[in-house]
């Protein structure tokens, strides 16, 4: 058991796959039943007292009513400026034909969750929004549209909960649909981007970007094989969490490349800066003389006349370290990290900050924490929908789009909050009786109040008790209480008291008795104070 | 392939399970392709024309921004009502362990949506939110809450879609789980249904509602056996689609029921009213002498009561035959429907109703189509995951809810609107260049309106055409255009136009040229003229 147990621990230190580790923990469980029965002990008591495994699948979480506060928060705030840059919502359904999704992902194709086969079609989660929308706009022969899709999406990776890395996890996409000029709709893309983490509040961040064409181009001079360029391509993109030594460890000795042709790259990929570096990469005859390299530079000149525009450039980094993972980028690509000293535990941090690194729930809790945004160009993914029966070039429709990781900016932003604090419910008043229950009274004066749109609500027991029904106000911070009294009733009148104040009803006096009023001005005068707030 | 066809097509009529049909399916292709082969004809072309089956799944659909609009005013629409009854937000993965869903859905279990096992935990798409919500409860230990979910869920069954029966659907729920006194959180939870169906004016509507005590405690009364409880239950349940004669043909005939006994629940389940007929049964000796039945009923009397006070009887309608699918109601029971005259296609119905009718896609079209909400109250499933360790009742956490059925209500609001009036995007102002395309200088303004929250577009072009851009606006709806011209910029002015009067550049004159404004002016001139519209 101890060799099973450390069998695998070491599966896991290791990064082996979901199905590996799966496999050591069944044989690990396994063991401990034989061990189990070999000595005649017990089946361990938390077996026995539930028969149900109470909790949400790995990699998954519920979100209760504080955490939705927030999430919502985010996600209208994301909503509010893809709206404002013309954005149109779309909804695509959670599941796609499994053959949609084939030869999209590359190596992460493996991460796809797979429908069970009960007869009919074999379908699969969506994997990312980008794929089911490049199937929308196919299978719609839409020539152009800027759509926007908040939306969960699926991948059996393997979770950090704590970094937001889930299996199940919100996406909120734009993506720019249609024949445009070159880089005008990228750099609007760039431009939404630097807004939303802006907006956000999430710390200081850095949009890298690259170029496809460009890094394809630099391997091609570097002399990198053609069947290697993806694969290097994927250590390249490693440099942001590893040191070149590391990289060029994988490159040289794993994945078989020349060491002459690593030192190469290496000289220029672990380039950084704006628009001045591209210029300067112009001025390298090798570079601009490469036909690819030389295209992709113009288009990242052009890019940053864009961006100077926009006036975003201060947040843009060029930097030709980026390569991303994904099959299907064919121009600019880029991703947003939020700077490192907002996510290293800071020797003089806050508590808040300290708080956050010690929830650190693995082992490779330094790396990638700081991407919460991702996108680029991928002009051919629609023409593979419309791959065939028509002309290329008529089922072409290229696309740029970015790609923002809910979960991520929530983990951020949810640690800046002080739960205790946040208002769970909207409700804004509290109907409450003295004496006798006087539930149809309650009833109808909540009713008067809900049919004017004032967000109302009443304890659901006939006769509650009065500290109950004052609680109930304290505990979701609800402003006001209208009291409903027997001798006020036979008057025609109830009273209005302001709950923020916290006065519990031993220590009121005076004013802090509330105010009476008609029944037939409750309305108004609620609505009123509402306003004042 | 005669033989194989009719094969197919009796079993779609006799609806068979999809399974079943689906074989049939694949066997008819497989007579099909052996016939071509024989007779040498080509393969059918379309086989050829795509590698890819460009669709979505059985059962599923995409929804286009026109249609987002409306499915967004219907979502915001409920859960601002949800929110005045002091409603919290939660969410809960779109799938669940498989062991959790078991046993709660009885037959319709094999409808659930199972993941492949791909190593791991044995998981399944979410049947409704209900099951989710109580496993939500007892794993947070919570001991009330009244909460709403707007979610997807997923049923393997078979498609209607111009009904509204989908496989993968939203429901919108609305629960108060907690221990409340009786009847005071079911009678909230139908007025919360009466608000809803109000507000979206879905037409004429009918919240039916029943008890599942009296049922029981009726089917026991007439000596139907214990294990034919639930089977009955479900064939009573279809008085609403089908005929006494038919219902009472299931009873005896398939399931077996004495004649005798059938004819004794007819004679009762048939009746409907308001809290009148509640005391006419109590006033039966044999029902008011009966535990269960007597319980139910005193408990619709106080439901009754509370109706009363939130004047909300006029849509009730106590109907003995409701009996809901359900395996986990223990207390009342109701269900929506759209009244028979909104329905079904009227003869001198106008033109659009005449075009749902046509739109309809099988045989049952007549059956269902009204319900549009349902729920009721199951105190014990919070409980079955709760089940052991503890004593039963700290465990138990009663629960009433609603779930509506927001794909039969869009297809209600959906028939109604006119789709080509539908703004499908939210911007406001079109920057336009006259001349030279000043693409830099289209950038700028339409920063500078950004950046006050005004929402806007330009044509990603470098030099676009007059009447794209023109078109642009007229085909969104856009109000108000900014016109950028050389002559203006070297003023310092831009022209502000309203479009809606969908003036073209050529039949500009006088005023309809626009009005002169200075750039620092802009935008507070815009956002007056937008309070305006």
């Amino acid at each position: 058991m101890v060799k099973a147990g450390a069998a695998l621990r070491q599966l896991k230190a290791s990064n082996a796959d979901e199905a590996a580790i799966e496999a050591a923990r069944v044989h690990l469980e396994e063991v401990k039943v034989s061990l189990r029965k070999a000595s005649g002990l017990p089946e361990p008591s938390d077996k026995k007292e539930s028969q149900f495994n109470l909790k949400t699948p790995k990699g998954t979480k519920d979100y209760n009513e504080k955490e939705m506060i927030i999430r919502e928060r985010v996600i209208s705030t994301i909503t509010g400026i893809f709206k404002k840059y013309g954005g149109v919502s779309i909804d695509t359904p959670v599941f796609e034909l499994k053959e949609i999704l084939t030869g999209k992902y590359g190596e992460d194709s493996k991460l796809i969750y797979d429908l069970e086969d009960q007869g009919g079609e074999k379908c699969s989660l969506r994997y990312d929004l980008t794929v089911p929308f490049a199937r929308y706009v196919a299978m719609n022969k839409i020539n152009n549209i800027k759509r926007f899709h908040v939306a969960k999406v699926y991948r059996r990776d393997q979770p950090a909960m704590t970094k937001g890395r889930m299996r199940e996890f919100y996406q909120c996409d734009f993506d720019i649909a249609g024949q445009y000029d070159t880089m005008l709709p990228d750099a609007e893309i760039v431009c939404v981007t630097n807004e939303v983490l802006t907006t956000l509040d999430v710390g200081d961040f850095i949009i890298k970007v690259n170029h496809r064409k460009i890094l394809d181009g630099i391997f091609d001079l570097c002399g990198v094989p053609e069947d290697k360029i993806r694969t290097i391509s994927s250590a390249i993109d490693k440099l942001d969490k590893l040191p070149w030594e590391s990289v060029y460890q994988e490159m040289t000795v794993e994945k078989g490349l020349d060491p002459a042709v690593a030192d190469k790259i290496g000289k220029i990929v672990l380039s950084k800066g704006g628009a001045e570096l591209v210029d300067e990469l112009l001025r390298n005859d090798e570079l601009a003389n490469h036909q690819k390299t030389r295209e992709g530079l113009l288009e990242m000149k052009k890019f940053f006349d864009y961006a100077v525009a926009y006036g975003i450039t201060k947040t843009i980094s060029f930097d030709l370290s980026l390569a991303r993972g994904l099959d299907y980028y064919t121009g600019i690509i880029y991703e947003a990290v939020i700077s490192q000293e907002d996510i290293k535990p800071a020797v003089n941090g806050s508590k808040k900050e300290k708080k956050k690194a010690s929830n650190k729930d693995d082992e490779d809790s330094q790396t990638r924490i700081g991407s919460i945004a991702a996108g680029g160009r991928y002009d051919e993914l629609v023409g593979m929908f419309n791959s065939s029966g028509k002309s290329k070039s008529s089922g072409r429709v290229p696309c740029v789009g970015i790609s923002f990781g809910i979960e991520r900016i929530f983990a951020i932003l949810s640690a800046k909050h002080n739960h205790s604090e946040l208002k769970p419910n909207h409700t804004q008043v509290y109907v409450i009786a003295v004496g006798d229950g006087l539930v149809l009274e309650r009833i109808r004066i909540a009713s008067m109040l809900r049919e004017s749109g004032v967000r109302t609500e009443f304890a659901l027991k006939e006769v509650p008790r009065m500290q109950t029904q004052y609680d109930a106000c304290d505990k979701t911070f609800i402003p006001y209480s209208v009291i409903v009294g027997k001798e006020e009733l036979s008057n025609g009148t109830v009273r209005i008291k302001y709950m923020a104040a916290k006065n519990k009803p031993e220590s009121d006096s005076g004013d802090s008795n509330g105010t009476i009023v008609k029944i037939e001005e409750l309305v108004d005068e609620i609505k009123t104070r509402l306003l004042n707030i």
